[in-house]
């Protein structure tokens, strides 16, 4: 008998609702039945992403929505800022390279957050950028972007700005609309609390007026396939039934919360997380510009990370991630994300600091939990 | 209190372990707990496909997997042979053209299956040709083709045999490697009982040598990552975990009864479906060319079909197939596979009776039963 708790920036856990609804007897995409879903789905898309426009829904992972805002967009040969400060922004260059789209790479250190000024100075400097490719929570370090200011610096260009949200949606604050995003990539398994499979593209309409010209090739990703299909409340090919029969479950959970109340509770978690790292003396990987979202924390001096990760999940039944690429071994990243809740967090600290103190890292026993519980009470 | 019946060729219904599977907690991908998954849905996969070559898992519908196929083998400006006889078959011609790719395409009537020489004839003609894009089931005529004897033509040429097996793998016989077919698509929706939400591919040595000179942009369903991952146990981006998980169930069943077992019931229940429209006074929409996968049936004269097929499903929760594109309204699909038996193609005909009666239609009440039975108890 163990209990396993989840909390790796996705996937997150699924609520029960999500799980029945997952368990129905499943049903055709093409019948009045499925499109009812589909057509509240979509309502609930454009809440939590703050938006009017339209929201598409692709079988696919988010990275397969990132490639569709890339395709959809732009063509060979066009230039775009890819913001790069961890692995997921490193994503968009790759993604530009592979389709022939010069990349004006803008590098920031892993940990810090980029400077809107340097996305304005690159706008200027070259007025045939055509797109800005950025991150709202780079998974890799936990640091989150402020969207907004670079929102202000690219809307009255002639650049479109594209934000990868995957990790980010419903859990800290996103207006689209109301700081001129114009592109929201998304996907199921983080913040939406679904299995993955489902990856989300809102696209505003500056975004399509240039889709118009885009000279990608494309097929399954082409969103004027997928925007024609939506005007019959249809998808252009199967959809991931089950996973969105789920998603309107989960859309409606967070619509009963309202978006406000999912938000502060994501602070809330991360608040006390920190506090307990700190607590126990750890330090942070991102002091400056945490995200809400995940808590990447230095592995202390002389405790082998992956050790760490490893036993906490083989041994306790508690997965939190581990380091990826250069970070690999070196910090360990606490997930607060999705449908996890302060006891969940009370969970994890402790887990950590039965860990740690089996590996001979000298603290105070309980100090973790406090912290956090004094955040908690608050 | 309504039972819903499941009879479109996919999604077919799901079996209880499947459903089961899905509503397990979720569990994270880059842990030793899923690539144990990984690997023996990977075998799984190798039986049911009859290969030893890779099969790929993707995050996508069956028609990204197809494009996977296009992408990875060709280049633009590349000749490829495109077999066209119904909606799917025409994909092949639309995902060519969407990359550069010239189809050179051979139109087969509806509810004809292609002629193998046909095929030989147009390879002799062109020795440029690179690739053969063909369907083994027709989902939208319910037409198989021959693709052993396709496989026998193709096979000492240059060109690879590319197969469309989305409707067909689990439910129909497919020798991969006996039948030198060099690459195999499929979704997880049909013969192999899941929700949809992957796409399968397997890829041989001739193919993925192909692979190395396509100069088609790609990332998502770039196969030459996904096989450096898979030669560590994982996925190059974020696998539909459940649905793996769910694959991998459906795979023990397959195993379990064996896949000669499996083609014998689906043949069984296509004989019987056929025995029952035909004693019913209908016809078959593709007489000498039938699948065992499904059966499209034409919509007598004096019936609506599109009110047919909505009164089954609306009114007695027996959902079967409509026709699509130029067969709207003139045939209807009753489906006959995967997690479907001998009792629900009963309570199918008994239903397609029952509102056939309703609508007026003239022929001996229970006297396509009568027939489905005799078929089973033979």
């Amino acid at each position: 008998m163990r209990k396993n708790y989840l909390m790796t920036p996705g996937p997150t856990p699924l609520p029960p609702q999500v799980t029945e609804a997952m368990s129905r007897p499943i049903i055709h995409h093409r019948t009045p039945q499925f499109q009812t879903i589909l057509k509240e789905a979509g309502e609930g898309l454009k809440y939590v992403f703050q938006t009017k426009n339209d929201v598409f829904i692709l079988a696919s992972s988010g990275t397969g929505a990132m490639e569709a805002a890339v395709v959809n967009l732009l063509s060979a040969g066009d230039v775009a800022i890819t913001v790069e400060g961890g692995k997921f922004g490193e994503r968009w260059t790759e993604i530009c390279k592979s389709y022939g789209i010069i990349p004006e790479v803008i590098n920031v250190e892993w940990g810090k957050a980029v400077e809107p000024a340097e996305i304005a100075g690159r706008l200027k400097a070259n007025p045939k950028i055509k797109a800005v490719f950025t991150t709202q929570c780079e998974t890799s370090t936990g640091v989150t972007n402020d969207i907004r200011a670079i929102g202000q610096v690219v809307k009255d260009t002639g650049a479109v700005l594209v934000v990868d949200a995957i990790s980010s949606l419903g859990a800290i604050d996103l207006k689209s609309d109301d700081w001129d995003v114009d592109v929201v990539v998304s996907g199921s398994q983080k913040g939406l609390m679904l299995p993955p499979g489902l990856g989300l593209v809102s696209v505003s309409a500056k975004a399509f007026n240039m889709a118009n010209d885009s000279k990608c090739p494309k097929y399954y990703f082409d969103l004027k396939k997928a925007k024609k299909a939506l005007e019959k409340t249809d998808t252009p090919f199967t959809p991931a039934i089950s996973l969105v029969i789920a998603l309107n479950e989960s859309l409606r959970m967070m619509k009963t919360d309202g978006l406000e109340n999912v938000f502060s509770r994501h602070r809330k978690m991360a608040e006390a997380a920190r506090a307990a790292v700190k607590a126990l003396g750890l330090t942070l990987f991102a002091p400056s510009a945490g995200s809400d979202v995940v808590t990447a924390v230095n592995v202390p001096a002389g405790i082998d990370g992956e050790k760490l990760v490893k036993t906490m999940r083989d041994t306790y039944g508690i997965t939190m991630a581990g380091g990826q690429a250069e970070l690999k071994g070196k910090v360990f990243r606490i997930a607060h994300m999705g449908f996890i809740e302060e006891f969940d967090i009370i969970a994890g600290i402790s887990c950590l600091e039965k860990v740690l103190a089996q590996m001979g890292y000298k603290f105070n026993v309980g100090s973790g939990v406090k912290a956090a519980e004094e955040v908690f009470l608050k």
